[in-house]
């Protein structure tokens, strides 16, 4: 796969909406599909956290990598997210509350592209500073929209 | 995000190796890991093929984007089917026959590619080839290597 190829569909994907092509057969499939997502995310984040709280070396490319990954799935779940896809750990205020919820989701992509930004730098002090601050919106999330 | 970060932390995804930084806690967080990925995978994959089949119509955005998310996440979840990572819906044959499932899998990762290589052309008629050529390679792999 030629480069050129490769940053032309990479920046395909990237560009997503959320609501551009959200079609589930039903609710379980979207429960299923959205938890999916967060495994990877969690994973990919989790690799992070070790360099961060010093259990695992710094590898700069490592780092990078993981943070891509976690840059591009926070792009993914919500659409799982729509009308008629309630269940699994969600609260119903994803949809009672469906703007404060977006909101939320939006706060999230950007922290895992600035992780991402953060990453691609080098610099480990700001990897640090934008995991904690990634790390927040997705508890922040939690706290309000996912059973407990 | 600038584009060219966009671009770059998309390219530094998509070069992603499979043993870089492949790292579970234990069988069970590698087996649910590589679930994730499939499901996430499958789901992307059939979006692709209702359009194929006819099912939805063709609108050459929705099936880039489909198929940008199907090739790179063609790249992760063969690290969890490493040493140790035994379990799940894999046959045994995957660690006793490493070289033939590695061979699979990096069909399943070039075909991946094509797809989107013919998604992103706009040409259905190659994006149909294409689908279907990737379909055989996941088949295959599912054939050998899959628990019934």
């Amino acid at each position: 796969m030629k480069l050129q190829k490769i940053i032309f569909a990479a920046a395909a994907c990237l560009a997503l909406s959320t609501s551009a092509y959200a079609q589930f057969q039903n609710a379980e499939k979207a429960v299923d599909y959205r938890q999916s997502v967060m495994t990877v995310i969690n994973t990919h984040f989790a690799r992070i956290g070790a360099v961060v709280k010093g259990e695992a070396p710094y590898n700069k490319d490592e780092v990078a990598k993981n943070a891509a990954v976690v840059a591009m799935l926070s792009t993914l779940p919500w659409q799982a997210f729509g009308p008629g896809y309630e269940g699994g750990k969600a609260q119903s205020d994803v949809w009672s509350d469906s703007a404060k919820f977006k909101a939320a989701s939006e706060k999230m992509q950007l922290a895992a592209a600035n992780l991402n930004t953060a990453a691609q730098s080098g610099d480990l002090e700001s990897v640090k500073k934008a995991f904690g601050a990634t790390g927040q919106t997705c508890k922040g999330c939690h706290d309000d929209f996912k059973k407990k």
